[in-house]
């Protein structure tokens, strides 16, 4: 595991200026606040606006409706309208989104072990 | 890969709401601007202040002291002041650092082949 830790950080040595850029840019979109949160709900089921507001806990509405939008902007999630009556709207994780989750992974289990709360 | 995608997915379908909060908290913390290439630049060799301003492109001083005092509250650097003259202070990843920039890498690479800014 440290030799991992250290191969690994001997490789971030040599990454670009337009890698980071591209980073920082990643980041800053999944650590706005809620988004992850958002992106976490979709993960665990969440479909409707109602399921989101369920499962984001503290989130308010509007918000709730900006982040999906944002994150529908940026193609993590798709946006579905159903023909019903009334018309129902659906959140879901795109290709590009599950694959974003998937590399947070890690970062839910640093989070466990070091609880930022302390 | 696809099965591996499709296996964690299943496994976040489980985790619980306090996993949650550490993880928004966690991602929150590093997705704060420029967070995370002052990370980045201590992982490429950057120890003092003006190091950290050289690689960090278009951040200014005063945010960089303020971010480095975050980093440092937050134990992912350390700071370290040198007895010589004039006194020179060093700002290193500590252990948790290190491991939360390991946990990142799959985000770096998840960066490389979706362009946020597109």
């Amino acid at each position: 595991m440290q030799d991992k830790t250290e191969r690994t950080l001997a490789d971030l040595r040599r990454i670009n200026d337009e890698t980071c850029r591209k980073f920082q840019s990643g980041i800053e979109l999944v650590g706005k606040r809620w988004s992850a949160s958002i992106l976490l709900a979709a993960a665990r089921g969440a479909e409707r606006f109602t399921d989101y507001y369920d499962l984001v806990e503290g989130i308010s509405d509007r918000l709730l409706a900006q982040r999906l939008r944002e994150l529908e902007h940026h193609q993590l999630l798709k946006r579905t309208v159903l023909a019903s009556t009334p018309v129902q709207i659906r959140y879901t994780l795109t290709e590009r989104g599950r694959e974003l989750l998937v590399g947070l992974t890690p970062l839910i289990r640093w989070g466990e072990k070091w609880d930022s709360h302390e």
